[in-house]
């Protein structure tokens, strides 16, 4: 059995993982940490895990770890990363960090995007960016420390790569209207998240390229085109709990057939576990991924303006966090990539 | 393995249904039925189970049953059962009814509440009622006929039993004000499951014990009571889409503390798979049993009226319905009773 | 023109009254205060204002007060309102107070509940219970100072009056089982009302008669008993913004008919411009109020049980707190009573 | 008083429309004409407007208009307004049409898009497009036949307009993302509008242009550019009521400030009464318009992309529906053109 470690379990994406890992059938976890709840039944801070979990939430503590975990999942707001994972290296711990602080390669573009400064750059070299499906996964598998994606550039990488690698789009025109459930604001009190302001509401926030995911996908497709991409993205905050969708807009550099273009998407992720693309000219609902670990694409070509639409939903607590972190687990451990994740269908409705 | 029919499977419960048995570890789905999208993809019809469904809906076939089902469920609205249920009980299968028609013995109450001829007498007689908490285990695995209790009369017998049984109550003084999620009306379209009208309301119906959950209710109870009981229900319809909730008002004989009624319901469930008691002083919510078999109660004795108040909470679709059909299957089979239940801990948030 | 003033405007009921009044005939706004906002333009806090508000949230300011104000409306948490109240008094203004300070006119009552001392006797004995239908509107009429209901108390007494005085059923048997949308939590922030916790969910609070609605219900009702009452009451907080549904149990004396209640509610409040009787047989839904200053009831006799059910729904922002204000204004500056509400017909879906 | 009618009141918008029309000082209501609940009390249908209306719904009877109406509002779908307009024209009569048959000027276009012929040409020049926002009020004045626009295409090109005609972006690169609340899809039973399909959801429909606003608003931006326009447009279905927001996206001409372009926004509206500009930074939320005839902008321009985003928020059934007809009454009568609007502040929360 791989034994687990959680700090910052208590959050939702925290409690979540947590919620997975007790499923899955490799994995025991020895510790959860928490500042809020420290010294508490998580079975009574979360009644829906009662019979489920045993465990009491702890303070941070490197030395339990260092004594009863193989691995550990850190979701921690960012800046407070580098303390804890630079010495569980040093004691040989995999480390799968939920936050953004090994997210962006280059520090100064960290410390722009977060105001904080960056973690050493050893650090930032060493860390693998663990988004399987865009073709890394020798390197998650190797890896040591993972920075796993944001939500929205998860929904937004996976929307765009198949088009991009075939080069049969403009890298320098694409736009992502994304939209996420009120989750992905986290359990932490703030007025936009009480249920009277979100509710019959409807918020875009962050707008005209100052959201710090912007960086996230701009290094992932730059890589990918081997190219300095600029994009537009503007997220707004939708009333549901969960679930996440991205409306991205392409230009194609030719008039290409929907049945051309369909055909890259499927090809290109035809062996993917995670990923499933909707019949031609059907958009997948948020509602159809929620609880899962799928990525659903929905494929659109604009014959009247030449452009590629695709719709792109995640459940943002799994695939856009948790479920990612454990499928990026499964893959540093060897095992089959949907250990753990096979019977999480969603819930419908 | 188990080969399993479904009977209805694209309403709310039999896609529920689905979903849980093709988790089941014994269980394999064989045939689905259902007269609105025959022919179809339940894939396509709903793609939350692509990649884990390969099932066509078919039009009813009871030689298909017959050839490659072991065990059926159907999920009907109430009057079409029984053309169904007699051949496939002479042909030795086992059956598992979700719908009205076999939880009434009396055919005369089934005549008058539900306006319609009730079943023949040996079918009526033949049905165990397949509520295993209340402790006929023994006849749910013997039994070829289950007949599934309502969502309401499950969260409503299992708030009572324990109270009723000690002999701490006025049988006759219960009151169930009950809260059900939408999914409860199922997914016929009507005017009151519109989006536009049931978010932000909340509505009360079949006031005044004309509701009919109220005959199985009273026929459980009477029965448990050796006594023939009248209750007061009245159901409301809450702005979400699972859960459901029941304030249970009794009149408590004598005055009792909080820790001796505590300590009744405590012994009466302590043997308990699927049901947990909320700490004193704590109420369940909904959401902490979303997506799992739990039905959790909350005990308060309040001095000042001499009253006794059990709030229930259970999901209307699992424990309410599919779940408890298939720990029924579990019982039938001589399975562990949570098999295919226990990884379902419920979404949370 | 009657020049108001607004104590602790940012809240919800606060900035539902200044809504409300700027739409009065006969009503000027002067001066808002607020401690959260003060110095800022309310219609920048709260843009739906823009164009409509042209003032800004200030620091409590009892000199403005008396210089500019002839009514007061103060919307504070318990506790605040004996400083402000008796200098105003003393000034010569008209007070209405939203909040509970002078609700209670026993103070052990108020000691008891609200864990708080009580305000003078003397304020106490002259705050006016401030519930026109009730039929003290002369003395209503009469006060300098208010004494505004709470939101669950005047969906409970409205509903129970006219049983009560027709003493047609015991008075010691009353159960109400309330329900309430979220804004009746407030503004502030709470775990409870995160959007994430509150949406898909329904959770009972302060069980077993603790909530400090119990003891102004039970007041009210004893006084209109000519005896004192003991009640059972639970609220339960639903997932919708506004809204409020009391479903209330009463026991029959002796066997009555439907319409013999029905004509006994009519009757009581045929003169009634707020309170709308539903047709026998009909149950009102919450959003038919919403958004509006009406009590709307359904009246349900239980032949089996010998019970009287009564439904009773209000906007708990409008009816339950400021738009019964503006009502109790009205009365006090011998205005037609629906002045400034009549077009609040509410708004459906 | 101008007498008016409705045809097809007991829709959403016909329902709005009445709502505020019994408000409006110079309009009296005297017929109201429904297919669904013909000869039945409205106030009885929709229990929000007892007390306030007094009116029976009739099959539609054109010599009742001609006796009794000054003024008609149709509220159908596509399709059915020709027969009815026709002689009412003739008659004298104004009408006001919310159907989608007087919008597109070009029979061609409508019996592409709508798949049905469109009505005689005649009528299709003599109806003016009621969006008196895009300056064309002397002839919304004049007419006799109000073409009422599309919720969708009023947000979007009064997002547009400003910046379309300061000749600042290229007309051939509009993109709109727009998110619709679920009343825009009407009343009638659709499983997409079932409240557990809806809820906990999010849906891209009529994805690539083949939504039947596209042609209304490219019809528009083009009159207005004197060019014909080719525009993106996806809309989205929002698990909420009402409210309506286009997050629309423009590719500057050359770079420009925010400061720049937020004169340009602020000057071309300085005289309208119904549209809100938000201060530089802000965006609006759907919940600040709803429930009123507003309609709010957010400017901003990205740098990085040199593009602009312009963020437009409506009450889809006021400003996208009846309240943009009552305003084109308004017009028509010489009426001020917020009569019988200016206390529709909203409600919020």
């Amino acid at each position: 059995m791989i034994k687990a470690g959680i700090i910052g379990v208590t959050g939702y994406t925290g409690i979540e993982l947590l919620r997975l890992l007790q499923q899955h059938p490799n994995v025991k976890v020895t510790h959860v940490f928490t500042e809020s709840y420290s010294d508490q039944e998580i079975a009574e801070v979360y009644p829906h895990l009662k019979n489920h979990v045993q465990l009491k939430g702890e303070k941070l503590d490197l030395d339990a770890i260092n004594k009863n975990c193989d691995v550990v999942f850190i979701s921690l707001p960012h800046g407070h990363a580098e303390k804890i994972v630079a010495p569980l290296l040093q004691a040989g711990k995999k480390i799968i960090d939920l936050g953004a602080d090994f997210r962006l390669k280059n520090a100064k573009d960290y410390q722009q995007w977060y105001q904080h400064p960056a973690v050493a750059e050893t650090l930032l070299q060493q860390a693998v960016y663990g988004l399987p499906e865009q073709g890394n996964r020798a390197a998650i598998a190797a890896a040591t420390l993972i920075a796993n994606p944001g939500c929205y550039p998860t929904a937004s990488i996976l929307a765009t790569l198949p088009a991009l690698n075939a080069g049969i789009i403009d890298p320098q025109q694409c736009i992502f209207d994304a939209k996420s459930g009120v989750s992905g604001a986290g359990r932490s009190l703030a007025l936009q998240t009480h249920f009277c302001e979100a509710t019959e509401n409807l918020t875009p926030y962050q707008i005209a390229g100052v959201h710090r995911h912007v960086p996230e996908i701009e290094q992932q497709l730059s890589t990918a085109a081997k190219n300095s991409i600029t994009i537009q993205f503007t997220p707004h905050l939708i009333p549901m709990i969960r679930g996440l969708l991205v409306t991205a807009y392409f230009k194609l550099n030719k008039a290409m057939t929907q049945t051309e273009v369909q055909t890259i998407y499927q090809t290109a992720y035809q062996n993917e576990t995670f990923i499933r693309i909707c019949p031609a000219g059907k958009a997948p609902q948020v509602k159809q991924v929620r609880g899962s670990n799928y990525c659903d694409l929905g494929i659109y070509v604009d014959q009247r303006t030449q452009r590629l639409i695709v719709i792109s939903v995640i459940d943002n607590l799994i695939k856009g966090a948790a479920g990612q972190a454990l499928q990026n687990m499964n893959l540093m451990y060897g095992l089959v990539e949907n250990t753990g994740l096979i019977n999480n269908v969603g819930m419908y409705p």
